[in-house]
C-alpha cells in the first residue's frame, strides 16, 4: 500500500484527485499495489468537498508521515514547490510533478537528490500535458541514439496561429480570443514570447542528451512578430507557421536548443497540428521519426500524466537512472544558433529583385492574395545564420518579416 | 547480468543484433543491468558474421541454458515460434516478440504462461513497429478509461492509397509499385485484404479492454475495392480514404473491433499520415485523444521496439499484470457491426437523385473532376448499418462504391 499526498488543489490538483478516484481500480492494477490519497495540501478550505477529511494546511504533517511514499506537486512556480519537493525527496518520498519551471530550473539537482535517497522524481506531466513523451523517450526509445526533437509545445500560441491561418484573424484579435476563452493568461508573455515552450524543450533536451539545459542558455523567439501576411506566404509555400521548440545534435558534438516561429512544410506532421493541441517529433537512428500528439494542457489531460506517474512511482523499487541527467556547470556544450545552417523566409518592402539576387543569389519567390506591388517575399538559400544576417543587412531595405524554415537534418 | 537469445536472423533478427551492439551502452543504462546476446538461433550458416560464435541451430541449447533469461522471438508465423515461445516461458525466461500473428492468436495463453512462471511476454514490436504504443497504452494511459482506438496499422496499404491520392495512380499500378519497392509481398493478400491490420487491432483491443479478441471475430474489409474515383470524392468531401483498424466500446458494454477502408476527415490527424507510416489514435476519458505516429515496419524501426522490450524485460522483477488480458471463450462481448450507426459514402451509376432522396432523405452530394453525367456520389445520413443496407438495396441501382465515414464518438 502506497499513500499519496497531493500538494495544491487548483485545476491540476483537483483533476488529479477526481481522476484517481474515478479510475482507481485500473490505476491500482497498473501500479501492481494498493494506492490511496491520504492528504491534500492547500491553504484554502474546502468544507463541502467529498475529500474534506484529507485536506491539511500543514506541509510538515505530510513530510513527517512515513506512510506517505508518493507526493504529487501541482502547485506550480518555484516559491513553495522547490522547498517542498526537496524536503520530500530528502525523506525518500518519490515526487511526481507537472511543474515545468521546477524541472527546467532545478531538475538536475532534484534528480540527484532522488537518486541519493533511493526514490524517484517523475515529471511526465511537465511536458506535453496528456501526451506520453517523457517515459517513451527514455524507455520505449532506449535503443535509439536520439539526434533531434522538435515540437509544438505550447497550446496557447498554436491556438492563436490556427485562428490566423484558418480564419484570417490578426495576431492581436486571435490573442484576445484566446484570453476570452481562458487559453491565454491576462499577461500572456510566458506563452507568446516562447518562455513556456522554452522550459519544455529544456526538459526534453536534458533528458535526451543527458546534461541539464538551462532556459537562460536557449535562444528563444516568440510569435508576437508573426503577421497574417507571413501566415499567408507560408500557405502559398506549402506549409504553415508554427512555434517550434527544438533541439538537435550538431556536427561538432554540441547540441542546439531553440524556440522560434518556423515555416513547417506540409509533409511534416507538425504542420497539421491545430488549435490547442501539441505534437512532439523525435528523431532517432533506429526509429527514423516518431511523433506524439495530444492535448498539451488542461485539467484532466494533465492529471492523466500525473496519475500515470503516481502508478509508476508505486511500482518502482529503485531510482530510474535512464530518466536522470547530470547537472552542467556552463553552456560550453550548447551550439551558437548563428552557426546553424538555415533557409529563411523574408518579406521586404520597396526592395528591387536585383538587390535580392545580388545578395542571396537565386531565391524562391512566394506570392499571396492582395500582395502590394512594392512587396516581395522569398525563401533564402540555406546558409549559416550569421551569413544570412550579413546579406540581409546588405540589401539595405525595409524588412517586414523573417521566419526560419524548419530543417532538422 | 542478463543473457539474451535471439530466435531468427532474418530482417528483424539481424536488425536487433546490429542495433543492440550499436547502442549497447545506452540500452544497458535503460535496463539498469548488464546485458549481452549469448545465442542467435537460425538454420542457416553465417560464417562471416561478426557474431559467428553466437549462432546455434539447436533450440534446446538455448532453452536449457539457465543463463539465458530473455529470448527475442523474431521468426514470425506460428509453426516454430509458438512451441519455442511456450517452452521458454515455461522455463521462466521472458520473451519479447515482433510476431503479430503469435500475439493475436495465442496472446492470452502465452500471457497466462508468463504469469504462472513469473516472467514476462512483451510485444511492443508486434504493433506499429517503431511506434511506442503497447507500453504507453497500459502504462502512460493507465489512469484513463479507454473508449476507442483507431489506427492506420498497415504501411503497405497506406503507401498504395497515398500513391492513389497524390499521383492519381490506379490501385493495381500502386500495388505493383509497392511490390517493386519491396513494401508488398508477391502475394499481397495479408496486407491488401486487411488481415495484417486485423491482427494488430486484435492486440490493441485485447490490451485496452482486457479480453482476448480473436481475428476470426473481427469484421475485416481490405482496400482492393477502393478506386481512384473514391479517393477523388473523399478529397472533395474534405478528407482522405484510409484503411482503418479500430475498436470502440458500444453503448451495451460490448466492444466493436473492425477493419475497413474509411473516409477520414481532414481534421482527424490520421488523414494526414502518408506513405508507409502508421498512426494510432487512442481515445480516453482523461486525455481526450492522443496519437502515436511513426514507421510501422522495417529492419531498424522494428528492432528499436524489440530492444526496448529487452531492456524492459531485464528491469522487471515480476510479471506486469497491466499488460495482461484474459482469454475469452466466445465472442459474446463483440458487437455486431451491422448495429453500429454510420454514415456511408456511396457512388452509383444511372440512379436518379429522386430515388436517392426517397430512400435516404437529405444526403450530401459530392463532386469530382471528370464526373460522368450518370454518376452520383453522396454521403448518407447516419443510421444503423443494417438499415443502410436495406435502403441501398431499395434504390435498386448500380453501386460502384461504398465506404464508411470514420466516426468513433
Amino acid at each position: 500500500m502506497s499513500k499519496i499526498a497531493v500538494l495544491g488543489y487548483g485545476v491540476v490538483g483537483s483533476g488529479t484527485v477526481e481522476l484517481f478516484y474515478k479510475n482507481k481500480d485500473k490505476i491500482i492494477r497498473s501500479a501492481g499495489t494498493d494506492l490511496d490519497i491520504k492528504y491534500i495540501l492547500d491553504i484554502r478550505d474546502f468544507p463541502d468537498s467529498p475529500y474534506a477529511n484529507k485536506f491539511t494546511k500543514d506541509f510538515d504533517q505530510i513530510v513527517n508521515d512515513p506512510e506517505v511514499t508518493i507526493v504529487a506537486e501541482v502547485i506550480g512556480g518555484l516559491k513553495f514547490s522547490y522547498g517542498y519537493v526537496k524536503a520530500c525527496l530528502e525523506k525518500g518520498k518519490s515526487v511526481v510533478t507537472s511543474n515545468k519551471e521546477l524541472v527546467a530550473e532545478k531538475g538536475a539537482e532534484l534528480l540527484k537528490l532522488a537518486s541519493e535517497h533511493g526514490c524517484n522524481f517523475l515529471f511526465e506531466a511537465s511536458t506535453g500535458g496528456a501526451i506520453p513523451i517523457i517515459r517513451p523517450l527514455h524507455q520505449c526509445l532506449a535503443a535509439n541514439d536520439i539526434t533531434a526533437i522538435a515540437g509544438i509545445l505550447n497550446g496557447t500560441t498554436n491556438f492563436i496561429i490556427t485562428k490566423m491561418i484558418n480564419e484570417n484573424m490578426a495576431f492581436g484579435d486571435a490573442l484576445a480570443l484566446a484570453q476570452k476563452l481562458g487559453y491565454a493568461e491576462q499577461d500572456p508573455t510566458a506563452d507568446i514570447e516562447g518562455h513556456d515552450a522554452c522550459r519544455k524543450i529544456c526538459i526534453l533536451a536534458s533528458l535526451a542528451f543527458g546534461k541539464h539545459v538551462y532556459p537562460k542558455w536557449v535562444h528563444c523567439e516568440g510569435i508576437s512578430a508573426v503577421t497574417l501576411e507571413d501566415v499567408m506566404y507560408a500557405e502559398s509555400w506549402g506549409g504553415a507557421v508554427k512555434l517550434i521548440g527544438s533541439v538537435k545534435r550538431t556536427d561538432d558534438g554540441k547540441i542546439l536548443p531553440m524556440v522560434r516561429p518556423a515555416f513547417v512544410c506540409d509533409n511534416n506532421q507538425l504542420s497539421h497540428i491545430s488549435d490547442v493541441f501539441n505534437g512532439i517529433m523525435v528523431y532517432g537512428d533506429a526509429v527514423d521519426e516518431v511523433m506524439f500528439y495530444g492535448r498539451g494542457a488542461g485539467k484532466l489531460p494533465t492529471a492523466s500524466a500525473i496519475v500515470a506517474d503516481i502508478a509508476d512511482a508505486a511500482k518502482m523499487t529503485v531510482t530510474s537512472i535512464s530518466q536522470t541527467w547530470e547537472d552542467s556547470s556552463d553552456d560550453s556544450f550548447i551550439a551558437d544558433y548563428r552557426d546553424d545552417v538555415v533557409s529563411v523566409y523574408v518579406r521586404v518592402k520597396g526592395v528591387p529583385a536585383e538587390k535580392i539576387s545580388a545578395a542571396f543569389g537565386t531565391v524562391e519567390y512566394l506570392s499571396r492574395e492582395g500582395q502590394p506591388a512594392d512587396e516581395l517575399a522569398f525563401i533564402s538559400p540555406a546558409m549559416k545564420e550569421r551569413d544570412f544576417d550579413a546579406k540581409l543587412e546588405a540589401i539595405d531595405g525595409e524588412v517586414l518579416g523573417r521566419i526560419r524554415v524548419l530543417e532538422l537534418e
